[in-house]
């Protein structure tokens, strides 16, 4: 049940003036404003656009206590005539509420959530940086908001969607750790949900690796540390062969959307794609005999990051990211379908419009 | 670094009047006054004990993103003559820092949390409820408070301890599911630290479990399914042929302090202990030749919560929780010295006092 009216309570003043868009810290700078909704009593209610801003919270605030905190992560930009764009929000819509049937939070109705978007991003659509590679990064969230000390389901939860511009994001190959004694997520847990503690738990292991050299972890299976399963907060391909293959999504991996988007694109160019469990071994083995020719990683934040390096125990696999010839097409694709200067067949682009 | 004063700002009114102690909802009434410290520039600072109340947080507050989050359960009890004891507080000094350390928190220093301790329990000593059972649950935490969209390392943190009274907790007896597809923890997460994430986890397989009529999860291991974990947010025990025989906490396991306090009582008794890795076919087995004489929970909330029936896939363990001998002894034991009637020779209480 909602009351399916969203409130828009406009900013007296904007701070986008605050702003160079040339060299924008990433995820400390937040537009004008934030949508905001509540769940109390088995509703969605008080459903507002509002000026982003603090509000008071109780130290007793459950989601403190016990993470249930679920996010996302997606991104607007904007087309070559200057229309804001949202890129897929019905398949964020579908994966914040997977993340919520997991974590005992309630859904959000998958409509609502995109008229939010929608909104939203209009309304604060000078806050998209012109310059290319940038995006406006949009975080909905959800947390638990009850005041008790007790394990337990919250009874009231509140919604939150919040943006801040964005200059391009890992804009470097990157070194990888691959990581035999920690874990990221097991089978039969909640690394599957973007849920706030599955990044805390990578902190420790991945100040480590930094502190090795490397610039992300690349994380292992937790029973038997061979499976490859995820890069830092992304997904990863490797080209074998001419073959990509990504590990398949069987619990414990997130079922990336940057993810699902590029093996659309590479079925569709006719680039044979394997999704399936593929072990650090093999792809040891595949490097020794000069079959491995690319590895990246995606996600939202960085699109496509590519791999230069990957340590595992004493061995070590290099790579030249000037070789890539699919990651960087893949990156020109999805970064063209953006910004309206590739044809979008697959209807993955919206402009953001006002709802009502 | 730490400045060294803890500043006691003293509320002008008590809402100890509004509490009915025969019958207190556990964890949803706060005692006056709460202990705050900051952490900024690599120093804690602000240290102080005020009235309990509400802050103004940014949406983009880390913890609700990334889970950066740990906490302590304790609790105080009256001695016979009235006067607040705590219990092993400087044992919750070091597990803090030691969740803190695999989360990527700061050290809180123990003399500081210990000094903390004392004067808030001393100044609510009022709160501590009167009636057999009842203690204050105190609850430390700590929270990354950067306000930032990224995953990384918070650099700003603050720790807070909060009261509320309780009464008896899990006072009757449980029965659990013996999990054998989701998990709590695994070897190479963060099952070892009281991290907000771990029971975010625990909800949804707990709600599994009490819609088929249990109270409670037994976790098994994530690798084989096969060695027992915990209880809900509890340790567990099984007596089998006259031993006491709980987990070995080698990683993904809470080193619970009343786990701790039994085995030390148990060994005090010349009851025989053995903390190893134990199967729950090595329980089925020892229940179906008669030698499972008792199982039982142990945590701060609970001291002792006794398990009445086990099931696992389709077998069931039945138990008579009033035969259980070593169960109620070490129960009574416990009891019998956080309230000063039975002699306290390990030192673990000791009487709250202003330190200034």
């Amino acid at each position: 049940m909602t009351t399916s009216t969203i409130q828009i309570i406009k900013s007296n003043q904007t701070r986008i003036s605050e702003v160079d868009f040339n060299n924008i810290p990433f995820g400390r700078i937040f537009t004008d404003h934030m949508f905001v909704a509540d769940y109390e009593n088995g509703e969605w209610k008080n459903m507002k656009i509002m000026p982003t801003g603090k509000f008071e919270v109780h130290p007793a605030n459950i989601a403190w206590h016990y993470g249930q905190a679920i996010f996302e992560g997606m991104k607007a930009s904007k087309d070559i005539h200057g229309r804001p764009l949202l890129f897929r929000p019905e398949m964020h819509a579908k994966r914040i509420n997977a993340s919520a049937h997991r974590m005992c939070m309630p859904a959000f109705p998958e409509d609502l959530f995109v008229e939010a978007l929608h909104e939203l991003v209009y309304l604060d659509q000078a806050w998209i940086p012109p310059i290319e590679g940038s995006a406006l990064y949009i975080r909905p969230f959800m947390i638990a908001t009850e005041e008790a000390i007790g394990v337990k389901i919250s009874n009231s939860f509140r919604l939150f969607i919040i943006c801040c511009p964005a200059g391009p994001y890992y804009g470097f190959p990157i070194k990888l750790k691959a990581e035999d004694k920690y874990i990221r997520a097991a089978d039969g847990g909640v690394g599957e949900a973007k849920a706030a503690g599955n990044y805390a738990a990578s902190l420790y292991p991945t100040q480590l690796a930094v502190q090795e050299g490397y610039n992300q972890v690349m994380w292992l299976d937790a029973r038997e540390f061979k499976y490859i399963q995820e890069v830092g907060t992304m997904n990863i391909f490797f080209v074998i062969d001419g073959t990509v293959v990504t590990p398949s999504t069987t619990g414990s991996i997130l079922r990336g959307i940057t993810r699902n988007s590029i093996i659309t694109l590479l079925k569709d160019k006719g680039i044979n794609v394997e999704t399936r469990p593929i072990t650090i071994d093999e792809v040891l083995e595949s490097y020794k005999k000069g079959k491995l020719t690319e590895v990246f990683g995606s996600g939202t934040a960085a699109v496509i990051a590519y791999v230069k390096e990957i340590g595992y125990k004493s061995e070590t696999i290099e790579l030249n990211p000037d070789t890539f010839k699919i990651a960087s097409m893949i990156k020109n694709t999805i970064n063209g379908i953006r910004n309206g200067t590739i044809e979008d067949k697959f209807n993955w682009t919206v402009p953001a419009t006002p709802q009502s």
